[in-house]
């Protein structure tokens, strides 16, 4: 019997299945999988979390029997990992099961898979079939691996005159309660947030998500000229969420038990990230201040900007967003999605890469 | 017979007459009649131009003869005077004609009207009634007498982190056609324009409107230090439009024709604004720069915002959109509008009075 849908249609509800599993695999892809034979979908499955088994092994472990498999086409949005990890490599379990065709949206960005994953599963027998699949998920997963560093979103709220505090070393609260949810989502879409000495203090903020309930909450980030100069009464310490501290100077006393110290002798935006890339970190949330966002810029360490605009004029005395080290040739992100977040106005754009 | 329509919904058709004179009656209001009688419209008319009849006189003109007006009702979107200045005073010629009733959408705010209008037409014997029509013609002119001063629209344009040029001296082309398009138009809608020096002598703007041929182009005003200081070759002195050069110097040399100076030891804000209303300049559009803005605004000399921005970043070096002068208080628009503009977006504000 013929297939009754396309491949692209049977690889949309692949991704479909794969949704279900946003905010829970962290550095792990969200991959769906479908399994079809005789123009009948027999089972779907996906990555449910971190660790946890890999989409294809979840939609085998719906069928009623294995035999099932024997014969069938397989639809997976990722590439089959062809090593073992956490869990035995997915493109042998395929082949021992008699899958009979692979159809995969992406091949996988990361070198252990590449590519491989595919050759096992030649090797065994299996007609595979690349299906280039526009992918709508694992854009931090996938950005991680071309760019080979974090995906980078720098965020800001300010003024239609475009600054973000009335004067320096004081906080002005511009934006209303949406935009306020609007950015707690953000952050709980990152695996990182950053803030510069001067934000965490003149701040204080805590840097958690509040609203969601994540496995995996960001961890928090803050780059500090001497580590010991900070109090343990910050809001930083409070929570569960991780909290590294980018200091200049080693530690000398005791911090609460959920932070980590990294030492270096400048932490340039390049060091951060250098740091971030070797831990694996696939995006970070750059939320302040204004000069680190600059300095960022200026390195052209951005790839997407989202920023409130609340209705309201802080004048020619207050503190510019981005202000600072200055950036050589102007970033022309040339499109933008705009929206209305209650009172404020929410203007993001991806850069194009 | 009864009338077929409400008062508002000949009114609304009045305002529909009144709207033709946009753009044409420059310092007049924009005004528009209806003639009702036994249920019919017998006749309508506008005020067309500056100088030319008004609006109930122009609908007066088109009756097939006098007598038709005899114990009709007139729905006329403002006040009728009581003054001759350039035409004789319509309230009188609306009783002289046997007018029956008069249905006024608002009373003139222009105290030489205001109120004595109404007296000289209940004088005569005419029906008064004063409907407080929601109006959306005239804003500049209601809120030239409103507040004895012109209506101030700022206007700029910035990147995505509120920078109006990437460094100070040098002039950054950030947003696109569509944005010059729509800012022509917003000076078309002005009775004058204001620059600073440094805008004048970095960007050497024309301040015209070429896209639309106006009866009367806006005023196109600059503020210097010294006037005898400018070079006739600036791009200020070609067009028609009149030129006046706020100046804190005598002028000892001569000057294209359609120049004029005018001293004083400092032109702040409110000597620009003092010396505007003295001459019944009812609208300012401040174009730039971000200092004379910042200025501007933090005497709280502004109605209106229009800012166009554009899917750039400038960096920490970028020269902010209104700089300089500290605003005490922030000024608070509650509302916007936002439409995107070709590859920009336009937000507006108008401030709540």
């Amino acid at each position: 019997m013929d297939k009754i849908f396309s491949d692209k249609e049977y690889l949309a509800l692949a991704v479909t299945e794969a949704r279900k599993g946003a905010n829970k695999t962290w550095q792990n892809p969200q991959v769906g999988a479908v399994i079809v034979k005789d123009g009948r979908v027999l089972a779907t499955g996906y990555h449910h979390q971190f660790g946890q088994q890999h989409a294809e092994i979840n939609a085998l472990s719906h069928l009623v029997n294995m035999e099932q498999a024997r014969g069938a086409t397989m639809y997976v949005t990722l590439e089959p990992c062809c090593h073992t990890g956490k869990t035995p490599p997915c493109a042998k379990r395929l082949v021992d099961v008699g899958i009979r065709q692979v159809v995969i949206g992406q091949l996988d960005p990361n070198p252990i898979v590449s590519g491989k994953g595919v050759k096992l599963l030649q090797a065994g027998g299996v007609d595979v079939k690349l299906a280039n699949f526009p992918m709508t998920i694992n854009h931090a997963y996938n950005s991680f691996y071309q760019q080979q560093r974090p995906l980078i979103t720098v965020k800001y709220a300010m003024s239609l005159d475009g600054k973000i505090n009335k004067q320096t070393g004081k906080r002005t609260l511009l934006t209303g309660y949406t935009a306020w949810l609007d950015s707690q989502h953000l952050r709980a879409q990152q695996q990182a947030i950053l803030v510069g000495e001067h934000t965490l203090l003149v701040d204080d903020p805590e840097l958690t998500v509040r609203q969601e309930i994540l496995l995996y909450p960001p961890i928090r980030i803050v780059v500090v000229h001497d580590v010991n100069l900070l109090s343990s009464q910050l809001m930083l310490f409070k929570g569960d969420a991780p909290v590294w501290i980018l200091s200049q100077t080693p530690l000398k006393q005791s911090l609460p038990g959920q932070s980590k110290v990294f030492v270096n002798a400048e932490w340039t935006p390049q060091a951060i990230i250098a740091l971030l890339t070797k831990k694996g970190i696939q995006s970070l949330l750059v939320e302040g201040g204004s000069h680190l966002q600059a300095e960022f810029i200026s390195q052209q360490l951005i790839d997407q900007l989202v920023v409130y605009i609340a209705p309201k004029l802080l004048g020619g005395g207050g503190l510019p967003a981005v202000a600072g080290t200055p950036l050589p040739q102007l970033i022309d992100f040339k499109q933008f999605t705009v929206e209305q977040v209650g009172a404020d106005l929410r203007v993001s754009s991806r850069r194009e890469v």
